[in-house]
């Protein structure tokens, strides 16, 4: 077994030093807990509630840049994976929404955001490459960065190509939901059944420029179970042991097997 | 808005009046509630704990056959759109599983399970062709079978050929969850949410030949949401108005539309 992490962290996008000491302070604690892979939310640092397009490319950074030396720092220094958000630098008008994948201080990827949620198509240029599979200390991980989790062409491409967990930083708006599991979860919870993988969802939590995030993080087992999560509305880390060898055993009863079922011949 | 049913009844496999018995009063329950659309389990009059391939042959109706008079009779009757599974004679060595979409007494479609699960590869042929998209009396359906939920492929051709509603006549074999809500619920959300379409499963419940199913029926708006059940375990039927209407609107912020969102540039 695998005890991984999601750190449901808010954020003061006027004060960066607070924001890096809550960081700080919630991957030390899911380390003192065992946790092997961390997972922070979308633009973990920086925020994403921008004025403007001015403000979003100000504040965009290289993936060799103060944020993405931080996130390697903090992995060298408890010995883990660490998947978090970052605004990057993108040589065009706007930056990208970026996810980067540090292990033990080593900078392993970095995955441009594919699908921008709303307000986002105004801040960010998105990426064209789908989302990498990544060999780590703890095994084959897939970023994602939140809306994505939507398409779940993304999900069945990343497991196609191998990948054991799915770590997702999100940033989830709240809303006047009447189910307090939003069907976010649910898509967590179904790409991990369908395609017998571990997610990882590290959501937003608190309040950011007057926009409230949900704090949904969940984490679901590869047969699609919540085993961690959600605790929506609060600070929290969720830490949990999921079990990575048996994502590689894609047969779920004598005669199925969530690969081989697929009917290539029709779609 | 338009009111929709799940029938979540048992079966006596060894007592085919009894069953039509018990379906019957679940239609009639739906209809007095004021249903325009009920859907019944998979294999609904017939059964699927069959001992052989020899017991499923020897079930199979052609789609004129009794059973399927039986569905057309009650939904003319009742004045409504009812999606139900029978099994179905195939010309070939074993039978097809198989779903019949009638709109008050007349046959519209048949779609034959292309992902059979576990045992019924012994017992059944699969299908070669995916689930139409049929228009009725209350809006475009698609039938779907039990299994194939668990392939977005699926969810997602029918929606970008129109469906408004998935009707999944379902048989959910109980298992020791951990979880009341089994991955499958998951599943029916996040297809729901994903395509911004109407998902109903009628589940079985009970009893057969010693299997025990769930009892997970569950209808989910098109934002992924149930809005009826699971209420696991009973005989009950499920009730509850759908906005149709609203599925044929893809967008989900001034600036995301779930089709168009689509990388398919990427896949």
């Amino acid at each position: 077994m695998t005890r991984v992490a999601a750190c449901q962290v808010p954020i003061d996008i006027d004060d960066a030093e607070k924001t890096r000491r809550l960081v700080f302070e919630s991957v030390a604690e899911a380390a003192r807990l065992g946790a092997r892979l961390v997972v922070l939310p979308e633009l973990a640092l920086c925020g994403s509630i921008f004025a403007d397009a001015t403000e979003s490319t100000s504040r965009a950074e290289p993936a060799d840049g103060t944020s993405v030396r931080f996130f390697a720092e903090l992995s060298d220094a408890f010995d883990l994976v660490l998947v978090a958000g970052f605004c990057e630098v993108s040589g065009l008008d706007l930056p990208y929404n970026s996810a980067v994948v540090v292990d033990h201080g080593r900078v392993l990827a970095v995955y441009r955001k594919t699908h921008l949620w709303d307000f986002e198509n105004e801040l960010f240029t998105p990426g064209d490459v789908l989302p990498p599979v990544v060999e780590t200390s703890v095994g084959a991980v897939a970023p994602l960065i939140c809306y994505d989790l939507a398409f779940p062409e993304v999900l069945r491409s990343v497991a196609l190509r191998g990948a054991q967990l799915i770590a997702s930083p999100a940033n989830w708006p709240d809303s006047d939901s009447p189910d307090v599991r939003p069907p976010e979860v649910s898509k967590a919870m179904a790409g991990a059944a369908i395609n017998r993988v571990v997610v990882v969802v590290a959501d937003r939590v608190g309040e950011e420029r007057g926009r409230r995030w949900v704090g949904g993080s969940v984490i679901c087992d590869h047969e699609g179970y919540r085993v961690a999560g959600p605790e929506f509305g609060v600070e929290t880390v969720l830490v949990t042991d999921v079990d990575l060898d048996a994502t590689l055993d894609k047969a779920i009863s004598g005669r199925n097997h969530v690969f081989a079922d697929r009917r290539t011949d029709l779609y």
